[in-house]
């Protein structure tokens, strides 16, 4: 039996293979530390739970419309237009099952193949994937290690413009590594897509997870609404990464094209799910509240066992629940060359298990530096300062 | 902004329309009776919503394997295969959000642009719009009427076989004509389809929703499980239609590139909705039974509703909640020669709601007869039994 050709340039989250790891290596007996784990070990706030039985008794479980519920779609417009201080109404709204699925689709919406789309790397690798299974070109642009965090490289990104660019992936308060814009880089981030009439995706899947100060959209900025799609998701302010709900928000075009493209994918997302995300936006806020807290004093113990280490010197990210620390002293002390063998390294003789830079998009050819990404969702406070204690032994041999 | 060139091969639910329709005709104060709907206003059985809740109590809110959980996948490859005779494990299952995906997941797996797929038509319309938009060729198959409903026209079939077909859709017990193939239908399909050397996709989605007799699977036939992939969903039985949750089914290499499809989509299914599936297939059937009782009560009362009308003559299918009466002898009793003049006739002065031929698929040029198509499962036996008095009454005019 023959197989399409194309599906040799569809990509995968390599992350799995490091839980097949460290799965693996529990069996064996050993109590793991999961720094590898981007989902969230703590319950969904009880009050969606209850709205979700209750929209079961309701009798919400038949099909609902491809682009969502009417009250979900007036919350979510509600909801994410005034905490970006810009306004949409329900036409700007189509719900998906996660966050997720608004990359391939909005990739869908607007590439041609052979069209070039610029994408951060060290970057989510489903953007890659999707941009190359589709045919286009997936042009990444990089960030510069500062002191306070990582500044996107505007200079490099302004060179990889081409007269086939047609979009740019940007992603404030950054997976893996917990990048934040400041405004001016943010207006230069638009200036780039306005003067070169540019599709945005903004992928905001961690915009409400900051700890410290006020988020920023790009779609704030003057004429960036037009040209932008927002990707939301439920899955982190509520510890509902399993549920699969989110949404893109976006022009009305760009958002019929999206819903047209749901009919034909998956039909509509889990009806009463829709329901209790109403709830979600308008109800109690305790639970999210309760669960950024616990986040942050995780962030807190984090950033602080990651500094006790002699060669690591990490700033504290306001945002994302990464971390994303240079190892590239500790590389040269263990005499490694390839960042696998540090993984395995801290799993074997520390217990504990991360990623690294390499399970976020193709390395790009003039790196130098070794990075690795901590996660400290799925992970407590506890055990991340007793990890971070034996990896310290582990980095400091 | 500048849009994909490719969305302009995107097809649709035209069925949708007839919705609003309906929709707009009641917000004006009439009872419409509802024979337009593919849905169930039926309640999902207690003992599903029970092993929900349970599973949301047990924290089963985080990610999932994106082949599905191992339990689902076990249970499924255990159902789907003693239910057809044949041996599935759980590697030959990747869960999906529903029955539809398979359908856009197999054609990416297996089809090339310029490639031909063979697909029913009048058949469901996801068919045409996936092949098409990912730069297939849709070439339909056709149905002939006989005096126990329809059979495939095989030798046209036959005839519209070439060097560049590499797949064949096949959808027994069929929506929207209800026909049911017989054994020597079935194997000429798999001949067909092993001679060629064809992949299939083995649209399943009513193979329970039988009423009497025995259903059977292409599966059954020697050398046809390693070129099909089931579509499974859990919608029609259990009565789950916006739960979101199904299967597909097929051989290991082919899953696993569905499955890697699943990665680049949408993650995973709702993870406490796979857990609940668990129960679906392996709990108490009281509820399902109860399902298929009521609607084998309504399909009796539509198909005696239907007979009574001077000019109809419609066998009983044994299968799906589907009837499709030829009703070309009352197009010319009425003068009309477009479906659609009958259709919002029907609407506007008998306030019965249906969809015709044409939201089926694109009509081939050598049809002759007229046929509309009515559900029966978002209506009760007395609205059934109301509404089809009233038709009889605009039909016989």
């Amino acid at each position: 039996m023959k197989y399409a050709k194309q599906i040799s340039s569809l990509g995968t989250e390599t992350a799995f293979a490091v839980s097949a790891q460290a799965r693996s290596w529990a069996e064996k007996g050993h109590k793991v530390y999961p720094f590898h784990l981007g989902d969230i070990n703590l319950k969904t706030p009880q009050n969606i739970v209850e709205a979700t039985m209750k929209a079961i008794g309701d009798g919400k479980t038949g099909y609902c419309p491809s682009e969502g519920i009417l009250s979900l779609r007036e919350a979510l417009a509600y909801d994410v237009g005034q905490r970006r201080n810009v306004v949409y109404s329900p036409e700007n709204v189509a719900v998906q099952p996660g966050g997720k699925p608004t990359i391939g689709k909005f990739i869908a919406a607007i590439m041609n193949p052979g069209d070039e789309v610029l994408y951060p790397n060290p970057g989510y690798p489903i953007y890659e994937s999707q941009i190359e299974y589709q045919g286009g070109l997936a042009v990444p642009y990089r960030y510069i290690q500062t002191e306070k965090g990582f500044d996107i490289d505007i200079e490099h990104l302004k060179t990889s413009i081409t007269d086939k660019t047609v979009a740019l992936i940007y992603n404030n308060y950054q997976n893996p590594i917990s990048a934040e814009s400041s405004i001016e880089e943010m207006e230069q981030i638009a200036d780039i897509a306005i003067s070169n009439d540019l599709w945005v995706l903004s992928d905001e899947a961690y915009y409400e997870m900051i700890y410290e100060g006020k988020s920023r959209s790009i779609v704030e900025i003057p004429n960036m609404k037009e040209r932008t799609v927002i990707l939301y998701t439920f899955s982190k302010k509520f510890a509902m990464t399993g549920w699969r709900v989110g949404a893109s928000i976006g022009p009305e075009k760009i958002i019929k094209i999206i819903a047209k493209l749901n009919i034909n994918a998956e039909s509509c997302t889990t009806h009463f799910i829709q329901e209790a995300m109403v709830e979600a936006l308008t109800g109690d806020m305790v639970g999210a509240k309760e669960i950024l807290s616990r986040l942050k004093n995780r962030r807190n113990v984090a950033v602080l066992g990651l500094n006790a280490i002699d060669g690591i010197d990490i700033s504290m990210p306001r945002s994302t629940f990464y971390l994303f620390p240079n190892v590239t002293t500790i590389m040269k002390r263990k005499g490694f060359d390839n960042i696998d063998q540090l993984q395995i390294g801290a799993l074997e003789n520390a217990n504990v298990s991360f990623c690294t830079r390499n399970h976020f998009g193709r390395p790009q050819v003039d790196e130098v530096d070794y990075f690795i990404r901590l996660a400290y969702s799925g992970i407590s406070a506890e055990d991340i300062d007793e990890g971070l204690k034996k990896i310290k032994t582990y980095f400091e041999y």
